[in-house]
Order: C-alpha cells, then structure tokens, then sequence
C-alpha cells in the first residue's frame, strides 16, 4: 500500500485533530508558560517548552504518535530510532503507559542519552552508523513492535501542533512566531495549528551559522545540501531539509533568520539571568532571533524548544569562558 | 494610634482577603507552573516563582502592598527600604501603576541592585546602614509618600498568600509544602492562606546550616541571637525572628529542617539539569529538604522563591568548582 505524502496528509489536517491530539496527550505534558522577557521596543515572550519534564518538547510528539496507534499495533511495544530528546519523550509516554520500548540508537550516540533511555525503562541496541540510518530511511527494523519514525512522521506534526493552540490562547493577538529548525516537525505543527485557528502570524524559522539548510532550501527554491560547520549547539543544524518535508517548510515558513554564535550565547546567558530558564542551544538561537531589530513593535514568541544542554558548556557560557 | 499587631491582625484574615489580593494583582504576576520533579519515592513538585518577571515572589506582595493603599495616601508615590528583590517588587508594581517610587538604600547595597532599581524607574539614594536600619525599625524616613516596609506588613503576607491558593488549586491533595525561611512573610502568607481554605498540609521552613534563627527558636521556644556564617546564599538567613512575626511562626510551622551547602549545591545543580530553572540558593535549600528521606510517600511542594544569583557564583557552581 503507498503511503500518502506526509505534507498531503499534513495540508488536510483540521482543527479537530489537533484539538483531539491535544487532549489525548492532556496527561503526558504541562501547558508551557509563556512567559514575558523585558525586551524595549516590543512584546516579547517565551514559550517555555524547555519546563516539559524530560526537557523537550517532544514527549508531546511522542506521547501523541502513541496515542494515535491502535491497541493491536501496541501488544508487542513500541520501537524509535532517535537517542536524543524525541527517543526520550517515545520511552517516556511508553512507560507512563506500561509499555515496552526498544530504541535503536547509533553506536556513536553519547553515553548520557543512552543511560537516559534506560532510566525510562528502555531496551536499548547500538548498530553501525549505516545500519541505523538505513533504518531511519527504510522505517524498517526487522523487530516487532509499533515503529515511530522520529521526524517524518504525521502524529509528530500533529502532537508538535499543540504547541500552537496554547500559544494562541495564551496570546490571541501574536503577530510573530520564531521556531528553531531542526527537522521541521515543530515549525510544521505549529504553523498548520495556526491556520487551523484561522490565524496568520509571520512563521519564522531560524537557524545557526554553522548550518543553513532551510535559508538555502528557500533561496534555491528546494533542498540543497549544505556543509555543517562544528557548534556547540545540537538539535538544529542539519545538512539538508528533508524532500518530504520541504512542500510544507516551502508554504508555512514566511522567513528564516541565521544567527551567529555570539548572538546565541547572549542569548543563553539572558535566559539564564533575565527568565530564569536553562535553555539548550536551540532556545537560545530562537531568542536571539526574536530580538532583531525587524520585530520592532511586534507581539513575538520565540520557542524555547528544550533545555537539555552540557553541563560543562552550559557554565563556560555562563561565565563567558567557552571558546 | 495604636496599630494593631501584624500577628493579630494575620490571624484574622479570611479566604475573601487572599482572594481579592490574588484578584487585585492579577496583572503583575504569572500564575507560576507547578512543575513535577522526579524522584523516587514521593510525587514532589516544584512551585516555580523564579519565573515571575524579575525572577522572584516579590512581586506579589510589593504590588498588593500598593494595590490596598487609598488613592490619596498615594498621591506622593510610594516608599520603601529594601536594596534587593522586594525593592525591585515594589519598584515594578508602582511603574506598572505609573507611580513615581523611592526607594532608600544601605550605602553597602550591592551596585548591580541599585542598577536594577534604577533601570525600573525608581529614584535611589543611599544611606549609612545605621539610616537605614533606623528606617526599617521606625518606618519613618522624613519623606512624603506611602512607606511600605518589606517584612512587617500586613499586605505582604496577604501577597504571598496568593502562592499557597496557587498550589492548593495546581495539586489539591498536597500533605507537606517547603518554603525558604527568610523574614517569615511567605511562609505565613501560605500557610494562613491554606487554613482558609479549610486545608491543612504540613508547612515546613527551611534554613541553610549557616544562620538558623527559626530552628532556634522552635526549639528554645522564643526568638533567640544566632550568629551568620558566611554563605553564598542570600535571601534567607538573619540573626534572629522578628519578634512581630514569631506568634505566627510558632503557631504556623510544623518544623524546621537545616541544610547544608552540599546539600543546596547539589539541589541547585538539580534544577539545572532536571528542571531547566535558574535558582537562586534559597530554593535550592527548599529543594534540599524536600528531597529528605522523611517526606517518602508524600506529595511534596518545594517553593523555589526565585531565581536571582550571581552569574559567576552560579557557573563555579554547576561546574562544581565553587569553594
């Protein structure tokens, strides 16, 4: 059977849905708030997605993908491919469900992530880089168990979505919304939540330095591949958009701003010290985009997708020593 | 005119009191989230009011204290005597009400604090610590407008209680709430608030093993001198209760638990990496105690009070290179 592109499913997606997912994941997650940062010139917020438990916003694109699977497809578990955040969110909505979850990472995946997926309780293999991808291309595992592709998956924009719908009853009147891009699931979501509502706020994607690929995919009018400079930061950066992705980036995403790391780690160090959050890298290039000066009398919410960041580099920013 | 005691007057407060302050200040403040904390073996909650603009619950009491005040008292602006964030509070609550506010300072306040006041409108000036203190003992300061005093004030504790109608709402079964012991103003304001709602958790105060002038007291039965050590953790710590405050302090708290400063660095690091909230060393201690192996099986509340602390202090810290 041919699988439906997901950017077609994803333009027919409806208020209903997103609200229904919503509820589904009503216990997995906290409404995020959005909280004012003191900015001149305009009405900045935050929408603190870094204050989910686990970190990240993707137990809501975890929780939601498992949700949407009937009981049937559930009886042998549950089994992703990501060792970052979204395998994190899929172990944890697993577990907050009794079921079991068997996570495939790369063998270079770091220490850390792996020791965190079996804290939740995860079964976790490492395989060659090759192998791994090879699933992540070919969505198959040779395991049994219900598979949740970590980006190109629908009920990941969905879940991702609810984001949206808080955000516009928190702010009716926002004008500007800036997402990182990582993958595009979030940025996807909450565009097509908006439009759902019957909301137009400017989406705006932003990206570090270091790695452009949705500003080159929309200044070449397709995905290009890109070389990824090194970065501190991870979660954003990738070296090219997705193909399955780019109809929805190509019509949702109005602009991307490139930040550099300076403005980033200026950024992090406000969110440290103005809000009060502990942001990853991602966050930071969010707010750091949202303070240019053409938001200038703007109602804009920059995303602060998730606070996971090392502890090491997260002090040496602090105390402006990191090189 | 005799002024009634705060503790008299404190006892007396009913739950119309907390709710129409909750109502009036509506404007100034977020509903701070009660984040979920993993832990083992108790379902414990972190009340997060270093999200509150200016990073902590002052806010709360500085704008109810204005709130309450007649039109005709405030004609002046308003005045008070505090360098650090029930200051910033007041500050802030009166430029949301366009007031103009004054604010008398020791000439030992800390210059970063006298920049914040300054940036919020406010006008400083500096006194000898000996002025000042005679200010804060004799609420007279020889200037026209509304003095409100940070600690021994009936308004202030009304503010705070606005935190403990927050928590019984967010987590209605709560058994035990953990809150920074520093003048006593939160902890009454909570406490008093959760009587009048007919609940009845147990409030434990937290002090840092350096200064504990309400362990002290519970046990000699009567505010004693206790000397300070050094600490970096401001906020709480005195050399004694206020005598005004102690009849609602003996009455109010079920105990009183003591930590370290391995204790609290562990817990500020915790917030960090688990929670993502910058915290200063007050809710760390209150994030310590609640961690205690006696609060096993309960549904626990550690109010982390704000999170205003030293970048530097802060990065030597989660980089465990503080001495």
């Amino acid at each position: 059977m041919e699988r439906i592109s997901i950017s077609e499913a994803a333009f027919q997606l409806t208020l209903r849905d997103f609200k229904e997912a919503a509820s589904r994941i009503s216990n997995d997650i906290i409404e995020t708030p959005l909280l004012p940062f003191e900015f001149p010139d305009r009405k900045l917020m935050l929408k603190a997605e870094c204050l989910q438990e686990l970190g990240s916003f993707k137990i809501r694109a975890g929780a939601n993908a498992i949700e949407s699977a009937n009981e049937e497809d559930l009886l042998n578990g549950v089994i992703t491919a990501s060792a970052g955040n979204f395998g994190q969110g899929v172990a944890k909505a697993a577990k907050n469900r009794g079921l079991p979850v068997h996570v495939i990472v790369p063998e270079t995946a770091a220490k850390v992530k792996v020791e965190a997926l079996l804290n939740l309780g995860a079964k976790v293999t490492a395989v060659p880089f090759s192998d791994w991808w090879a699933v992540m291309t070919t969505r198959s595992t040779g395991l049994n168990g219900f598979f949740i592709h970590p980006v190109a998956e629908l009920e990941v924009i969905i879940g991702n979505g609810g984001i949206g719908l808080e955000i516009s009853s928190q702010c009716p009147d926002v004008d500007v919304i800036v997402v990182p891009f990582g993958g595009g699931g979030m940025i996807s979501g909450i565009a097509l939540a908006m439009k759902a509502l019957g909301k137009k706020p400017h989406i705006i994607a932003c990206e570090i330095e270091t790695s452009t690929p949705l500003k080159s995919a929309k200044s070449k009018g397709k995905p290009i591949n890109v070389t990824r400079g090194e970065s501190w930061i991870d979660g954003i950066g990738s070296t090219s958009v997705l193909p399955e992705m780019w109809p929805l980036l190509d019509e949702l995403v109005d602009d991307v701003i490139v930040v550099s790391h300076l403005e980033a780690e200026e950024a992090l160090r406000s969110l440290s010290s103005k809000a009060h959050l502990v942001s990853e890298g991602a966050g930071a290039v969010a707010l750091a985009a949202a303070m240019k000066p053409q938001f200038s009398g703007k109602n804009i919410v920059a995303v602060i997708s998730g606070g996971n960041i090392d502890p090491k580099t997260y002090g040496e920013i602090l105390n402006n020593s990191h090189s």
